[in-house]
């Protein structure tokens, strides 16, 4: 090692002792003939002095150095109690600059004032910045612990392939030329699903992994084209011993890196519960605004933009008293999210309603409404009429505004729940907006409930999967399913798809094939590493969590990537042959 | 849980415990009104009895099953002690059919005859069978392991992307099209090498990660498109510090999993020693013959044979009883290898030599040459002559055949050995044979040994790169080095290569940005996690420790990937888009 102590571990009782310490120039005070700089290593930081030391005064922010010295307990009255070692100070004898640094980009230490774009262009310098680097070892210790919690329920961490076959999932896949085989492809992973029911038909029982996965989706702010789910499948269970395992690997971490205890058992809420509450089915529940159900309360309205099948209320407290200004925003705030508007009534303090909704309203239909949605005077009462689904998202969407524009939201706070019981199937709607068949709202091998296990086929609107998200404030940390490991259940769910037999065996045959060989019941869960990451470090967004992030596009502001391909590199990859003969099917 | 007991947990002390088990069915022996299956599941094997139940004759092997019943100590004389439950059975009350299996096209229990492609298309029930299922087992073991010494050693676990840019290393790049930018290209990493320098950039001083790697090579053996690499690098470290990382990692590796305690220091042993004595720089240590350089011995001979750059020889005990057709066999093995054949001479019991070669030789080289290679009567010594390189490999090999064939080889003994002090270059050889340049033998940013910092370019021939390679019974497990973290020398490494400023910019020109920043000095390595892994296990090919392994052509015989893609995803994908623009540069 070419030093003896780590900056950050040195205290009063190291007084005396001949030290060698590596790191950075973090800061520097040149006080003419003496010289301070903070020296700091990934340990912490510690001041150094030098006297008389000509070199001293060429260090520059960043250059990397080794300094040999004397520690000694700082002159009374130089303490710092700010940082660990600020009892101390090292009396350089000796420095050698290990390696020089350019003017920075941005500054190292204090607040950056930059674009995220050269924030990630220069990372290994942000990654020096105190909280990223914090960022990083915090996505570590929670690896580490992540570990711990699997082997101790036994799980076997297996890893599955990143060059496969496209796999029936949500988003698109990402493609992979084959040299080898020109004009066959691979594809990336969207997630090791099939894999993982192939090691449970393999008795594995117990399957875990850190697992990457690729989905080639549109733009949206906070998704990267790759990411790492924690990855579980577990035979002879039911729901409750995966989510008793989802519970102890998200206690264990907020336990041991935030020292936060999560009370257990963690609630449960249906979807239908979840959805009537709070318009969503991740709902936080960090705060306890709820939507009120005003479809039965309006069935007879003369107002015509209640005349719809459904209306729902939410309440803004003390939102009566906003400016015209303010409630014109919200009116914007809506049509960015695609509604026509926010429909409102205020509620004024002698309990009189005010708002261009009002005077639409019968006398009935004004006299109860506070009573109904439990205003009070001073509140705001946001409507939204409408499809079910479209008037509940955008009050669930209202409600956590709401949320943040009234401080109604600890955020110090943790809000855990389990919603359960999600429908298994969600209609197709065609161009013209017609229900046109059903699809799969997890994935077709989701099994039902206990209770729809014999008649889901005979209402699939109303047929309940044995499916189970873990929400933790408003986000969805991971979610999973009890799959269907009996053939006859399988086809009855294609039935309902309207899967052929063609079909099912062309998008998944290999697996279906698999399920002819005594495939045990089994059932898993999946977690979004990066978001239960960012909660952990106290980020904003998962590239805070990420060594390496690329921007929305897929751009990677430090290596260029992607690029244009040579010609050559082109033609070798065999981009452009066409297959000799049809790959091998799955099938025998 | 649908069982309460496993299955391979239960003992005499059970007696007269209800147990409800879930598993497959492994073996049936059915005599009349009584039925014994093996039941099966990850844990082990326990006996069930069936009496009078109809049920039980329509089981068949690997149908899934739930069993209640109540374990009793086995009859007296029915004992069986090849298994842990054989003091027990477990009488059945109840038994669900959980599900059927069809005919298998292989036996999960007992041998297995079928080609490994077939077994790989089937995987899990391949993975049934208990050798693979070890085999997974053992390597979710070591994986665990691993974690608990990078932990005590206090790496950080960082994710490096997948989606990245072409690196500059050995082979050729996957390539991945990206939709949201038409025309452009991620490349799969051959390794995190350039991520990793960028960590120790960025302050982490120590990082690991189980990484995926991807090189689209050609068909070779035991060779597979993706791999696992065990990757780390640390910061103010020299080269003992990081070998001392990694034989902390394989002895405890070894240690838990083997129960066999590597003898610590692992010994080192120079390129140059290892080229000398085994003509191999991956010595198998696990037995003794050793190669004898000739070239002096020989300079004046007259055989036209031996006139060359470099003569070895090396002695196969007991080979002088071969017959005609054994040594014709080691003429035909040596073409195999690219070579004219395999000079050799035996010494007969009375001290004589026989064989074709021996009367080109004049009286003197005859009557030195037994005593000269340690052969005694009755051996055979085999020669080869021509470039150092060509001779000694040749040697090298014969050396590894004469142990397997001699038995030599103890196949239980560990033989490990850093090797190191590689040559920092070679020569480039153009199509004429001329030398015309140097290249890096690891990569561009391999630092010189101590010795050589300030010279190497002046002398690249013989140039020290302070670089080490784990090998064990002749083969390599995993490498490093410490990098260049200085400019100026960096430079002097380009020149010796003849990189131009543009040619050094245009490969790794993000990577020489980072490094104007106070690079710390670091050095890692990387180990191949699948070889390690099949070393543990026993296996004989990494495909033993591999999930879902692909075949040499990198096609899996389980979904059929690759395949070809549709019409909609090459146009969708944007694989014949012209790029807009040439993707932003690195460099600002």
């Amino acid at each position: 090692m070419m030093r003896t102590h780590e900056a950050g571990t040195l205290r009063a009782e190291h007084a005396g002792t001949t030290v060698v310490l590596a790191g950075w120039v973090a800061r520097r005070r040149d006080h003419g003939g003496v010289v301070f700089i903070d020296l700091r290593d990934a340990s912490g930081v510690a001041q150094v002095v030098f006297r008389e030391d000509e070199h001293a005064h060429e260090l520059r922010a960043e250059f990397c150095v080794r300094v040999t010295g004397e520690v000694r307990v700082r002159p009374a009255g130089n303490e710092n109690p700010e940082i660990p070692t600020g009892a101390i100070e090292v009396v350089a004898s000796e420095i050698e600059v290990l390696s020089e640094s350019a003017p920075l980009p941005f500054p190292v230490e204090g607040t950056v004032e930059v674009s995220e774009e050269v924030r990630l262009k220069y990372r290994y310098l942000d990654m020096r910045r105190a909280e990223v680097g914090r960022a990083m070892r915090v996505r570590s210790q929670a690896t580490y612990l992540l570990n711990d919690v699997m082997r101790e329920h036994g799980f076997v961490y297996v890893e599955t392939p990143d060059l496969t076959r496209s796999t029936p999932e949500g988003a698109r896949d990402f493609l992979v030329p084959v040299r080898l085989q020109p004009g066959n492809w691979y594809a990336l992973p969207q997630s090791p699903q099939l894999f993982k029911q192939l090691l449970m038909v393999g008795g594995m029982e117990r399957y875990y992994q850190l697992a990457r996965c690729f989905r080639d989706e549109d733009l949206r702010a906070d998704r990267q084209p790759e990411f790492t789910q924690i990855d579980l499948e577990m035979s002879f269970v039911d729901q409750d011993d995966v989510m008793a395992v989802g519970e102890d690997t998200v206690v264990r971490l907020w336990r041991e890196i935030l020292g936060y205890e999560i009370p257990r058992p963690i609630p449960r809420m249906s979807y239908h519960e979840a959805m009537r509450r709070f318009g969503t089915d991740r709902p936080d529940l960090r705060f306890g605004v709820e939507l009120t159900d005003m479809t039965e309360y309006f069935k007879d309205t003369a107002f015509r933009v209640f005349q719809a099948e459904h209306v729902g209320a939410v309440v803004m407290p003390g939102g009566a008293s906003q400016t015209r200004k303010e409630l014109d925003g919200w009116q914007d705030w809506a049509k960015a999210r695609g509604a026509r508007g926010l429909a409102y009534v205020l509620v004024q303090e002698d309990g009189t309603l005010g708002g261009p909704v009002a005077k639409n309203l019968s006398e009935a239909e004004v006299s109860g409404l506070a009573a109904k949605v439990g205003a009070r005077p001073g509140d705001c009462v946001f409507f939204a009429a409408g499809r079910t689904e479209d008037a509940r998202g955008l009050l669930g969407a209202a409600r956590l505004e709401i949320g943040r524009r009234c401080g109604l939201i600890d955020e110090s706070a943790w809000a855990f729940v389990w919603v359960v019981d999600f429908p298994m199937f969600e209609p197709v709607v065609d161009e013209k907006g017609n229900e046109v068949g059903w699809t799969a709202i997890h994935h077709p091998f989701t099994g039902p409930t206990p209770e729809w296990a014999d008649n889901f086929q005979d209402d699939p609107e109303n047929a309940l999967a044995h499916a189970y998200d873990l929400v933790c404030n408003g986000m969805e940390l991971g979610g999973g399913s009890i799959r269907i490991h009996k053939a006859e259940m399988q086809q009855r769910v294609f039935d309902v798809l309207g899967l052929s037999k063609d079909d099912a065996e062309n998008k998944f045959g290999f697996l279906l094939e698999a399920f002819k060989y005594g495939p045990p019941p089994h059932g898993g869960i999946a977690f979004g590493w990066d978001r239960i990451c960012m909660l952990l470090a106290g980020g904003e967004s998962i590239r805070d969590v990420i060594a390496f992030p690329k921007t929305a596009s897929g751009f990677d502001p430090l290596t260029g990537a992607p690029t244009p391909i040579t010609a050559e590199q082109r033609r070798d990859a065999g981009v452009d042959a066409r297959p000799k003969q049809q790959a091998k099917p799955a099938e025998g």
